[in-house]
């Protein structure tokens, strides 16, 4: 199936972090699916996760607690949209698990992954639903945080 | 997969219509996906439906304008969330095409197919995100509504 046709982003509304490495996307879809590695890097340091649950499938529930320098701690709940091993992974804060509206929508993650070489191609797409809620995501520091913990994912998924 | 325990009913948020009838399932599927069919049942009589496109695959449009009686029409968009053939479909307006979360979410349909001798047993699920929501759905005429249509999906799909 072609998933970029699906999802091509809307420079007003969606934000996008693309990347090609070196490492097998077998290792990003393994990073991006087990609990064990998640919590090695799914949020920049020195922040970290504290708690994470993964049901893999559609309408899936994705559990993730992020702890701050301070100690403070910040439990996420979203739901898993779609599960296409090595290749496409998308859930959505809209939805609670067992896909039931939320109360604060914010945005829907889609991470696509393409072979290259014995490498990966990452693109990872945050949709968001307005315009407000692009640039609130942006000012949160997207880019540099996105970013930042997919060189983490990187440096981690290199001790495999 | 086992589609009841991810989908529980919450009495408090969720509505269900459940009915027996001797109608295959692979014909009550396609009353669900084909909108030469949906045209048929999928609102109730006198009300009538003007437009429907369904693209079939998760992340996919449904969209569906609904006519009333004294001519006004109400244009729907909804995300198709699951496509199981012949088992389960699922769909949201917590979302739009392409997992975008969206302005009014109101509810999520679930449906369900599950095979009875030669004919199906068919669970239909409103979730809702909160009480409000399933009362406001009630008050609209849930049970009267969704089970009037079943009946207008029976009879057309019977002339098959």
């Amino acid at each position: 199936m072609n998933h970029r046709e699906l999802h091509r982003p809307d420079p007003k509304l969606d934000l996008v972090l693309e990347r090609e490495v070196d490492v097998p996307r077998e290792l990003v879809w393994a990073a991006w699916t087990r609990p064990e590695h998640l919590r090695k890097w799914f949020v920049p340091r020195p922040w970290s996760i504290t708690k994470c649950e993964v049901d893999l499938r559609p309408g899936g529930a994705f559990h993730f607690t992020m702890r701050s320098p301070e100690g403070q701690e910040f439990p996420n709940v979203g739901c898993y949209l779609e599960v296409v091993p090595n290749e496409k992974i998308a859930w959505t804060d809209a939805l609670l698990p067992g896909y039931r509206p939320s109360e604060k929508p914010f945005f829907t993650a889609v991470i696509l992954l393409e072979p290259r070489g014995k490498g990966t191609r990452y693109t990872a797409i945050a949709i968001h639903r307005d315009e407000s809620g692009r640039k609130q995501h942006e000012a949160m520091g997207f880019h540099d945080g996105w970013g930042k913990c997919f060189d983490q994912l990187v440096e981690h998924m290199r001790t495999m």
